[in-house]
């Protein structure tokens, strides 16, 4: 088959893989879709961790449609290398062989070194044709958080900042507690939705009082509320009737106290099994976590508001020759402007390359 | 005549005002269009001071077509209530009157107070019929040097910066001396067409050495270069060699030495007869202006790129309780993004309302 038609089909499995962001942890988001004569027979994705594997849904969506016979000698479009080993779910290279796939299409080789391109030997040495790296980046990107922690043990992090245009956070008076507007906030209930966990200081707690949670219903279908982790210095007060603490989900609220911030990150992923972290916070947090190295993305909700004076949205020392974001992104949300782009030291994996 | 027609009208005489940004001060960038029948006879715009007033343009554009007969009966629209007043040119109430202009529409009356009015009288007086008022804030904004001179004896202030993301000017060593990309400065070139002069500090020349001057052959045709104002405090050198002091319009360079910006600003009213001005400089001079209310636009261009620390493209006391910009714009330029607005305390007179 011709490149141009395995992309077009990749493109359909990583629509279908970008459905399971924000809900898969500790397991990665993956789609799969399976053709047979240019035709879709049937697609899926992976719900969340327990749940069948993208591969396994695809092939039990064509079932339902179509009966197993239709999957001999089809081609399975998968964002991921297939599972080789059994899990909480059997390896997805055996249903793959057992059902008579006959191609194997896939983005981006495991990151988890130990278990790259072997999916491939497996499927080979079955009599499947298997093709590898079609469309990889941007498969990768969907794998971002799953793919530093396999490299790294760190979180992806995301920094959301709403700041006036002159990078400050100080409100005016009397606007409440925010500096941008209803379609901003909006966009990050979304972005709220990507994470599998959302990070602030006690600080912020303290000031802002915020919810951080998941208030739209229609990002919370299937998934739970982010976990919410307050990274707060040792001998300072937190209130206890913040809503991070009695709200309806308090069940999700770390408070973790020291300045070992790269520590707690580590201990995000090996205790609460996050990929992906929210950073909403005032700009000392930021600025700890800028210098160190630990912020992978960035987005900025500026306000059409000038503040002038002492509070940075991003302090620390400073990046002495600056960190150049790519990627970017930009958005009108009424009267704000939203910046997105990638922090361009957070290079990917070479394996997808 | 409708409403809608004389909008209508009225929009073609301000696309004829624009053709005059930039070029006209110490005079006001007026349009007139010519009408009967619902026919555009011709057009004309106020080229600079000691040209033809608009309608003077514009009639004799009609008579250069079709004749002077044709003007009898005509109405004409102008963005500016006409002059009444004999100046370096005669008074636009005479000729309309003796060339048998039949009604006269207006968008702006004169912002002088001791003229406002007065050529409403004169041309009713003659028996023409006048309607002001139509589109008056659209004619406003491209008055508004003229305007704020008229008021306030200080010039219009546009605060221009390229900023990273968080705020602020460092620069990485070796990414030479802009963080913005090319498409941005190509717009700056277009912001320096609309001013009559810009404004930098004497720390901006000695650290950046920059021209600020117009180099684009488009923006140039058909006018001067902006004056240069380097606002320099007592008792600091500047670079001899600058290209502001040696380049070939280095007879459009001034240096002020002291701390009164106001009074600065009053000169370059004064002396310079300048209405609109550029600001471009580092954040120490950025934030003197704003804390003193000096500002009246603002234009950020914002590259993709985080630098923190101290150098903060806007620096100052900071304004306690922030300023909110209107009438915001944005536009991207490669992977720069800019926003443009004005600041709401920069009223306008109340004269057109």
């Amino acid at each position: 088959m011709g490149v141009e038609e395995d992309e077009q089909w990749m493109r359909r499995a990583l629509e279908e893989a970008a459905r399971g962001i924000g809900r898969t942890a500790p397991n990665p988001a993956v789609g799969c879709v399976i053709v047979r004569d240019g035709v879709e027979l049937g697609a899926g994705w992976h719900r969340r961790a327990g749940m069948p594997h993208a591969e396994r849904e695809a092939m039990a969506d064509v079932i339902g449609r179509h009966g197993g016979e239709v999957l001999r000698g089809a081609t399975a479009y998968v964002t991921l290398e297939p599972c080789s080993t059994r899990g909480r779910t059997p390896a997805c290279t055996e249903g793959l062989i057992e059902h008579g796939i006959a191609r194997v299409v896939y983005a981006v080789a495991d990151p988890n070194p130990a278990h790259a391109g072997a999916a491939d030997g497996i499927l080979r040495d079955a009599g499947i044709e298997v093709r590898a790296g079609v469309l990889a980046d941007e498969g990768l990107r969907l794998l971002r958080g799953f793919d530093k922690v396999q490299r790294t043990g760190l979180p992806w992090m995301i920094w959301k900042t709403a700041m006036s245009l002159d990078g400050r956070l100080t409100r005016p008076p009397g606007e409440g507690m925010w500096l941008t507007g209803t379609s901003s906030r909006a966009e990050v209930q979304r972005l709220r939705a990507e994470v599998d966990g959302i990070v602030t200081s006690g600080e912020t707690v303290r000031r802002d009082n915020p919810r951080l949670d998941l208030r739209d219903p229609q990002w919370l279908e299937g998934r739970e509320q982010p976990w919410r982790v307050v990274i707060s210095r040792q001998g300072r007060a937190l209130p206890e009737d913040a809503p991070l603490f009695t709200d309806a989900h308090a069940d999700r609220t770390r408070v973790w106290k020291g300045d070992d911030v790269r520590g707690m990150l580590r201990r995000m992923v090996d205790e609460l099994g996050v990929h992906t972290v929210l950073l909403e916070c005032g700009g000392n947090l930021a600025g700890v976590c800028m210098d160190d190295g630990l912020i992978d993305e960035v987005v900025v909700f500026a306000a059409p508001m000038l503040c002038g004076g002492p509070v940075s949205a991003l302090g620390g020392e400073g990046v002495a020759d600056g960190v150049k974001l790519s990627e970017i992104q930009f958005a009108r949300f009424d009267d704000d402007v939203m910046m997105r782009g990638v922090v361009e030291h957070a290079s990917l994996t070479a394996s997808a390359h």
